[in-house]
């Protein structure tokens, strides 16, 4: 596929015929696939007269209920100022004026690497992809789940680096455990920042760390580049329902004044944080976003926002979050229309499921999620690879098994030609009634490209894998993962770049003491 | 939900709060949800324009190239008195004749089932559930792989009846291996009939065994009836490229004259028996549907068929069929869009996957090919549980595996009910900012049938699940395989009649030598 083809910085095998297919198949390299550009439909499930209510009933929930900024009188200084009826912490939107403030936010935007071959579009027929993000605790085949480290933290950049159908390296990819909290972000952005050439998100969790991401951000691009363009996309969380908290707020603020680009999402577990119904949560969750997006352009007109949407249901019996269902993929195909309406990228799916393990149950949620978000429109695929166990743990094995799977996503958005050359008349006239295609001049052409290759599944004739050992995916992915670390080679960087990067690391942390909480 | 009240004729669990709950969730019974009946759009992943280049080219195919129908002179006389140019086996259709032959085929159909209450419609936008069909071997996690016996058979009728999304008996679900070859359809048909109530597909291995399916309905339902209704679908399978073999074309013949439906099917390995691009198998798998279903109609006008595509693509280094690919998908999407236009019911999908074992890769390639069909407008589903290596073995695990995510598909297809209940604005005003639903009214009321939920995958805290084993989900599927059979209960059938059946088999068995090839 064409697309392989961008940002090549690999090695790849040499040689002809079958065994010189195999090697090249399984040759490690560092090619990127570019963003996926859809050339298919989005898959629309609300009709014009359900989108309207549900945008109605979000305008009253604003102007009614009203969302609360707490503990931030510059927040509910600016609301005022913006028309907004503020009453203690809570501030009541007028009909209309969110969305009118959300009409500065462009729709689509540019998020620049440091390899300028892997900038990436967000926005408009684009779907990027970027690993899972947050959980405090790994797992893998040999150690089982354990809490995260730093050294699990850069194992997956560099996973995510050598991942050819990921586009984004990701944010805090696992919680590093064993570094004090107010200095995580530090070494996270570090990593990102030397061990891969892809673009990636910042810190959000103080606005003093916001401002270190971006520091850390001038001295990788130079501050010029950074003053002109947008460099990182962060996930700042709506404490739905209807909140929005200083420290995610104050985050915010640091990115949308330096236009960075930041997630608005609201972060719901249906039946907890929301209605149990797919209207209900859609009404709140597009009035949450209307309210942070249209902040957002309060604080800076024109900063580069997206709507998000990251939506689990509660397990009635359990209280446990649920991933993969019907209902979540409802709301994310309703989520899409509704961004889609507003003119804002999307953000939602990811390859979620509750799982403990990378067993099928992983693969049915993770695979409803994924098909939906790519049918659904979604812009930007957080938690894409990687995911497991609601969210609390990072899997290697799971990273590189969803990563491969995110090549189905490639082919199938690339949509179907139909030029002379892919009706292949000539093919089906050669073979005629009863023939075989495997030798046709047609296949013969074509066959390198046609059909999208796995990476990692088995289609071995029964007998050889049973030989072979019988190994189920499981074990074919932790094979998959030493074998790319194995290859792993670091991105090159100026090293004068390498050295002021060090040296702002070792500054931050010097100038404060560790905080464990 | 309201579809699984009906046809209830087990048992459930009794009581009231969590533990009922529970207790009621996981009670066997054999309710059985009714087909599906589609509430959301289908997705049309092909434009106009590239529909009609295929149509066109289509119809080139079958003018210029033609079909063999090979070894079947009553097939070329018929084909010859509708205007066809016959040079020997070889069959030239012209322009536009077989669409219009196909035009007699009802566009929908009623399958009728012992129990009423199961009857299936077949087109529109309905969708029926029949398990896997065919493999000569099975596996479970106790006894591995192994040729399949009529024990086998047996028990996947049985779980079959059990499974609450399932709404057909299926066919073939494995090959009774252990059964001389000429016997095997009596003994399979006598399981559905008598074991289950469920709608359920005929023999096809030979026209006489056809004959012997059709006789044995009329025991079951009459002979009036039969003559009068569709009792069965059986699946006639193309030679593709556009060959259609005598023996299966006779066994249509039976079906057709009995007004008895037949699924119409390329069988495509892409790259084998179909070009490598889509749009070429596309035109393939039209022309050869359009023959097959023009010469249903020569047969006799008005007789019952579905559109089938079974497309898998071929893995260029190792041979193997591969599943739950992207141009797998994209030849569903675009079947069903041709399948519409032609105003025939469609079949394609299924729980397709390669993998050796019920694992991430099976799940992953079994949701990709079951969202696609759930999208891509599919009225009948064959293979939708039960399916693993590439149709060689019936797994008893994945078959319950892949029937708990048909459930995912019933709520999904369902739609977004956006009535004043489920805006749920009252909930919303009565949380507020900051609050919680699980305790609100709206939330109390409906909580019940707000999400889907699954009677097998895991939800636990993770120290839970570890304290009771650390199952994963084959393990988990095992205890319900085990304890579906150990909860199955026979369904009533008139003494009389099942009298009657024992003897049919007993006479025809009786009336021939064993054959086993």
């Amino acid at each position: 596929m064409a697309e392989t083809e961008v940002a090549r910085t690999g090695r790849r095998g040499r040689g002809g015929g079958g065994a010189a297919r195999r090697a090249e198949r399984t040759a490690v390299t560092t090619d990127t696939a570019r963003f996926i550009e859809r050339n298919i439909p989005n898959f629309e499930i609300l009709n014009a007269e359900a989108l309207e209510i549900i945008e109605a009933n979000a305008e009253t929930v604003l102007e009614e209920i009203g969302v609360s900024f707490s503990e931030n009188p510059g927040a509910l200084k600016l609301w005022r100022a913006a028309g907004a009826d503020v009453r203690g912490e809570r501030v009541h939107i007028p009909r209309g004026l969110a969305r009118r403030l959300c009409a500065t936010a462009p729709a689509r935007f540019t998020q620049h690497a440091r390899n300028p071959a892997r900038n990436v579009e967000i926005g408009g027929n684009s779907l990027v992809l970027a690993p899972v993000y947050g959980p405090p605790f790994v797992r893998d085949m040999s150690g089982g789940r354990r809490y995260a480290t730093i050294e699990d933290f850069r194992t997956f950049v560099k996973l995510g680096y050598m991942s050819k159908w990921l586009h984004h390296s990701g944010g805090t990819l696992c919680e590093p455990t064993d570094v004090p909290v107010n200095k995580r972000h530090l070494d996270m952005l570090h990593a990102h920042m030397t061990l891969s050439d892809k673009p990636f998100m910042g810190s959000v969790t103080e606005p003093s760390r916001a401002q270190d991401s971006v520091a850390m951000c001038e001295v990788l691009f130079g501050r010029d580049f950074v003053a002109r363009n947008t460099v990182m996309t962060s996930l700042i969380n709506i404490n739905s329902p209807l909140s929005f908290d200083a420290t995610m707020m104050g985050a915010l603020e640091v990115y949308a004044r330096a236009n960075q680009a930041c997630i608005v999402s609201p972060f719901i577990v249906g039946g907890a944080m929301a209605p149990v119904s797919v209207a209900g949560t859609l009404t709140q969750v597009l009035a949450e976003v209307l309210a942070g997006v249209a902040y957002s352009q309060l604080v800076r007109p024109g900063a580069p926002v997206i709507f998000g949407a990251f939506v689990a249901s509660i397990d009635m019996n359990s209280g446990a979050p649920t991933f993969g269902t019907p209902e979540a993929s409802q709301i994310l195909y309703g989520a899409g229309q509704l961004a889609r309406r507003l003119g804002l990228p999307f953000r939602s799916g990811g390859g979620l499921c509750g799982s403990k393990l990378p067993d099928a149950q992983a693969a049915y949620e993770t695979a409803n999620t994924l098909n939906a978000a790519l049918l659904g429109g979604v812009n930007f695929m957080l938690h894409a690879c990687g995911w497991l166990e609601g969210g609390l743990v990072a899997s290697f094995e799971k990273f590189v098994m969803d990563a491969d799977q995110l090549g189905v996503l490639h082919k199938l958005a690339a949509g179907v030609p139909v030029d002379v050359q892919a009706q292949a008349m000539d093919a089906i006239r050669e073979v005629g009634p009863g023939g075989h295609f495997l030798g046709c001049a047609h296949t013969q052409a074509h066959f390198k490209d046609a059909f999208w290759r796995t990476d990692l599944l088995d289609y071995k004739p029964f007998e050889t894998w049973d030989e072979d050992g019988a190994r189920d995916t499981q074990v074919l992915a932790a094979a998959r993962v030493t074998k790319l670390l194995a290859d792993y080679r670091q991105p090159s960087l100026d090293p004068a770049v390498a050295e002021a990067l060090d040296g702002f690391v070792a500054q931050r942390k010097a100038a404060q003491p560790d905080a464990f909480a």
